[in-house]
């Protein structure tokens, strides 16, 4: 893992959650990205050599908006960079780790992505992402 | 808020996550604090620019031990460095954000900390530390 690229918080109203974290961080959201397949609305929001991205339900039955159902809003996960996202789902995997994502699949932000199982991370949703 | 200091996660068993962390993040943790007043033992990584921290309860009636309580293990605070955090508890404070710390205290890795209201965070328990 070379850092933290970002830390994901779901939120139930993106645009009331863009004006907090502008308040909480002095700084506003640079950019706002829909993830179809995922059923989310994201917004980034830069903060030293991290991002936080903000995640909103598009659909009823979305991750996130079960997520939210059942455990309100908060931070949802904490994404590793890496430099090869393969060689690193293998690595974990050796290490007895559960991959919730055998094959990394597209992200937002010009990302692929692939998530560990949190019960393997002490309840943190571990994503890693590698850009495209 | 300059950076994300540290991410802060809620473990029941310190040496176990002290070794699944080391798995996750390839490195070892590179040292161990017990701050009695809040009564957690913590376990420090750097990643990149960023620390994580492994939190303990060390006593039934600490904070951890009721968070762990009832939401389980994960990520219990995300926590901003700044520069001056008497400024910065007045600047978010007059932003309409409650803070449960009013006046900042002792907190693990030579830092004053302030804690904000995680309902005025959406859900996320932000902390704000300064180096002493």
């Amino acid at each position: 893992m070379k850092k933290i690229e970002h830390i994901g918080i779901a939120v139930k109203d993106l645009e009331a959650a863009n004006r907090t974290y502008k308040a909480i961080l002095g700084a506003e959201h640079y950019k706002t990205e829909e993830v179809d397949g995922e059923g989310v609305n994201t917004s980034f929001f830069k903060i030293g050599d991290n991002k936080i991205e903000l995640l909103a339900a598009t659909r009823d039955d979305s991750p996130i908006a079960k997520f939210l159902e059942k455990r309100g809003e908060g931070i949802h996960h904490m994404a590793f960079l890496v430099d090869d996202i393969e060689k690193e789902i293998i690595r974990l995997k050796s290490e007895g780790f559960r991959l919730l994502n055998e094959n990394p699949k597209q992200g937002a932000d010009n990302k692929i992505v692939a998530f560990m199982h949190p019960k393997d991370g002490n309840g943190v949703l571990v994503e890693l992402c590698q850009e495209k």
